[in-house]
C-alpha cells in the first residue's frame, strides 16, 4: 500500500510556498494519513532563479510548466499560479493526460469551471479546488460531500475578506469608506488597486463557483448582480445600527420555487443577533440552507498563504487516497456531486424581491416626507419604518431613512430616480441598500 | 458502474424514519451522486408491527437484528438504535464480517470508539459517524478530511442543544434556571429526565468523539472534567453582561505544549462579540483551531431527525462511493484521519490554568471585600476586575464579583473553600465560572 504521489506544482509564490512549508513540516503525519508518500517531483515557475526554497532541489525547478503537465511520472498537478492563461491550457492538457488537478484559482474555475469539470468527469479524474472559495473554509467539501443527501434552497456568504474589514472597521471605528480603505491598505488586508475586491467582482466569481456546486447549476459571474460597497456611509452605518441592523457585503445564492436561481453580491442590512452579522474583521463565512439539514454556517479565514495552502494539500490527500485505493483501474470522478451541470434561468435583478434600506437626503421643508412616501406608493413599495433626522439648513439637508416592506428591485430603483428628480427638494443622489433576513 | 447497495437499518424511530424519508424524496438526486442505487434490504426493530411507513414493506421488517447484521446480502449496516447494548454487539459483528457501518450512536462510539475504529481498520471498512456529535454538522468529515493537512490546536463547542437554549433563554428573557428548563420543555428542547442534558453528560460523550477525531487520541468520557449548567443564575448571567460576556457551555479540548491534553465541559464566560456568544437557542457550534488554518467555525441544528437523517445518509453515500469504486478488492478504511490511535496523559482538572469570574454573597461589612482579596492572593490567584453591587442588610447579602488572571483552578477552589468557610460573613455558597478567550 505505500506508494509515492508525484506531484507538478505550477507556480511558487506565497501559497506554492506555504504548500511546500505544510508538506515538509507535516509530512509524517499527512503521509499516514494519506498511507502513501507525496514528493513534489517538478515546480514551474516563470523565472526558476526565484525559488530559493531550501527544501527545493534546484534540478526540479524548469519555467516550461507545459513540460511539467505532459510529465508522464507525473500523478497530480497542483495549480497555484493564478489567471485565466496559461493556467487554463495547462489545466486542460493536464486532464486530458489522465492527471488528477487540484486547484486554487478561483477566476479560471467561476469563468471555465463547467468545461473542466466535465474534461474531469469524462478523464475519471478529479478535480478539486476547496482554496478556490473562502481559503481555509472547507466549504466545497460541504457542498459536495457532507450535504450530498439534501437538496440546497440558499447559500449566503461573507466572501470577500478586505470589503468586510473595511466594513467592519466603518461600524466599529466610525471611519468613513475612504479611512477605512486606507486602513486596510495599511494592515495589508487590501491591494494598492483594491477595485476586484471593494467592486464586489471577487465574491462574484466565488458565488459563482458555491452557486454551481451548491445547484449543479452552470453560472457564470456575469449572470449575478454585483454591487460595490465604495458607496456606503458613516450615516447609514448609524442607521442601520439604530434599526438593529449591521451592514455586510453578501454573496447570495437562492433556488426560487419556480426553478429560476436569484443570484447577487451586495452590501446587505443583516439583523444585529445573527451570526452572519459577528463575522467581523478579514473573516469569511458562508451560510448554507438544506432543505432537511436546515441552517449551517461555516466561518474562518478566507485568505492567506497559510489557511490556502492547507484547503489545497487536503485535496492532495483526499485525491491521493481516491487515487491510492483505485490503483488497478480507472475510477470515476469524485469531482463534483456526481449530476451534470445544467443550465438554470436566473431570475432579472429588476425581478429580485428584497426589503430596502432607503436613505434621502432631503431638504428640510414641510410636505417632503409625503412626497417620498407618494412616489414610493405610485410603484406599491410600502414603508414598513420611516425617520427623519438633523436640523437642516438651505444648504445642508436632513436625512429621511426609510425601510420598506418586500418589494421588486425595479420598483424601488424607479421610485428612487423619480425622486432623485425631484430637486431641490432632494439635495443628493439616494442609496438603497438590500436587507436580508 | 451501475450498482445496488445494500442497506440493513437497524432501528427505525425518529431518526431512522427521517432516513427512510430522505433516500425516497430525494432518491433520483442522491442516486445521482452515489452513482449507484441504494436498497433498503432488512429493517430490524424491537417490535415489527410498530413500523408503518408506507414505503417500507412490512416483509422486510424483523425483530431479529443479528441475523440482520449476518445477512451475507447486506453492504452496509445503519445503525440508529441507540445505546450501548445490543447496539455494540451488534457493529462488532457487523465489523467483523467485513460490512461497512453507519451510526449515530455516540454513548457507543464515545465508551466503544477505539475498539470499533479498530475492528474497521483491521477488516478494511469504512465506520461513519457523522450523525453522532452535533446532528446536522459536518464536523467529524471536517476533522476526518477537511483538516487532514493540518494539526489541531485545540477545539471549543456548543455540542448541547438543551443547555445552549436555556442559557439563551436566560440571557435573553431574564429567566431563572428552572423557569428557562421548563420553557425547554415545554418546547420540546428537553426531556422529561433532562439530567444527561444540564450536567454535561451528554456533551462529555461528544467531545471524547471530537477529541479523538482531532487529535487521535484515545479519550474516554470519564477523563474529561464535566460541570453542568444548573448552579448558573440570573445574577452570574447579569454580572457577565456587564462584564461584556455570554455564558455559554462549551466543551473544549486543547492540546497543551507538553503534549497533554486539557479536556472541560463546563459553563464559560465568553466575550459577547465573539462568534460562539452569538450561537443562540438550540444551535450547535464547533470552533476548531488549526496551526495552520487558523480558527474556523461550524454550526447548525445539532438535533432532530431530518438534521441527524441528512449526515446519515451522506455517510452512506460517501461509505457508497468508496465500495462501488473498489469492487475488486479490499480497500484501506478511510474511517480515521489514518493514524492509530495513541494515549495522550490527560492534564489534571486542577492543574488546568484558566481565568475565572467568582461570584460571593458576603454581608454588607467592612472589610469584606478585603478578606475575600486576602485569601485569593495567599493562594496566588491575582484579580483583574473587582465589583460589588446591592445593598446587603442583616439576612441580605451582597454580590461581590471578581475576574481573575490565568490561574490554576486547584488554587481558585481551595480559595473558595476557604472563603465559603467566613461565616457569617459569608452567606451563601461561593460559585466559579472558567471565561475563554
Amino acid at each position: 500500500m505505500s506508494r509515492t504521489l508525484r506531484i507538478g506544482l505550477l507556480g511558487c509564490g506565497t501559497v506554492g510556498t506555504g504548500i511546500l512549508r505544510l508538506l515538509h513540516d507535516n509530512a509524517s503525519m499527512i503521509e499516514g494519513r494519506l498511507g502513501g508518500h507525496i514528493e513534489i517531483t517538478r515546480i514551474a515557475v516563470r523565472d526558476p532563479k526565484k525559488v530559493r526554497d531550501q527544501v527545493v532541489s534546484p534540478r526540479i525547478v524548469t519555467d516550461d510548466a507545459m513540460n511539467v503537465v505532459r510529465d508522464p511520472q507525473i500523478d497530480i498537478v497542483v495549480e497555484v499560479m493564478g489567471g485565466l492563461e496559461p493556467a487554463g491550457s495547462l489545466l486542460r492538457a493536464a486532464l486530458e493526460q489522465g492527471k488528477h488537478v487540484v486547484t486554487a484559482n478561483k477566476a479560471l474555475l467561476a469563468e471555465k469551471g463547467d468545461e473542466l469539470l466535465q474534461k474531469a468527469e469524462a478523464g475519471g479524474v478529479d478535480l478539486y479546488f476547496e482554496a478556490a472559495v473562502a481559503g481555509g473554509i472547507p466549504i466545497i467539501r460541504v457542498l459536495r460531500e457532507a450535504l450530498a443527501s439534501d437538496r440546497i434552497v440558499a447559500l449566503r456568504g461573507i466572501v470577500n475578506g478586505t470589503s468586510n474589514y473595511i466594513l467592519s472597521r466603518m461600524a466599529d471605528d466610525s471611519l468613513e469608506f475612504a479611512e477605512a480603505l486606507k486602513a486596510a491598505q495599511e494592515a495589508g488586508y487590501a491591494e494598492a488597486d483594491p477595485t476586484l475586491d471593494i467592486s464586489g467582482g471577487d465574491a462574484q466569481h466565488k458565488l459563482a463557483i458555491l452557486a454551481t456546486m451548491a445547484f449543479g447549476a452552470k453560472v457564470h459571474p456575469s449572470e449575478i448582480l454585483r454591487e460595490g460597497i465604495e458607496t456606503i456611509t458613516q450615516i447609514d452605518m448609524r442607521f442601520a445600527e439604530r434599526f438593529g441592523y449591521v451592514i455586510k457585503s453578501l454573496a447570495i445564492a437562492r433556488a426560487l420555487p419556480d426553478g429560476a436561481l436569484d443570484l447577487r453580491v451586495h452590501p446587505t442590512l443583516v439583523p444585529e443577533g445573527s451570526v452572519l452579522a459577528n463575522v467581523s474583521g478579514a473573516l469569511n463565512a458562508v451560510e448554507v440552507e438544506g432543505a432537511m439539514v436546515g441552517s449551517c454556517l461555516f466561518s474562518g479565514l478566507g485568505a492567506g498563504a497559510l489557511p490556502t495552502a492547507t484547503s489545497v494539500v487536503s485535496d492532495i490527500v483526499d485525491v491521493g487516497r481516491n487515487l491510492l485505493i483505485n490503483a488497478h483501474g480507472r475510477v470515476p470522478s469524485r469531482s463534483f456531486r456526481g449530476e451534470a451541470l445544467r443550465d438554470f434561468p436566473v431570475r432579472d435583478p429588476g425581478e429580485q424581491i428584497c426589503r430596502f434600506y432607503l436613505h434621502f437626503s432631503a431638504a428640510d421643508e414641510p410636505g417632503v416626507l409625503a412626497k417620498i412616501a407618494g412616489v414610493l406608493g405610485e410603484q406599491k413599495v410600502s414603508i414598513d419604518q420611516m425617520v427623519q433626522e438633523g436640523q437642516g439648513t438651505s444648504d445642508k439637508p436632513v436625512s429621511v431613512v426609510i425601510l420598506t416592506h418586500h418589494a421588486p428591485a425595479r420598483a424601488v430603483y424607479e421610485a428612487l430616480s423619480t425622486i432623485d428628480a425631484l430637486k431641490p427638494l432632494i439635495m443628493a443622489p439616494s442609496r438603497a441598500i438590500r436587507i436580508e433576513g
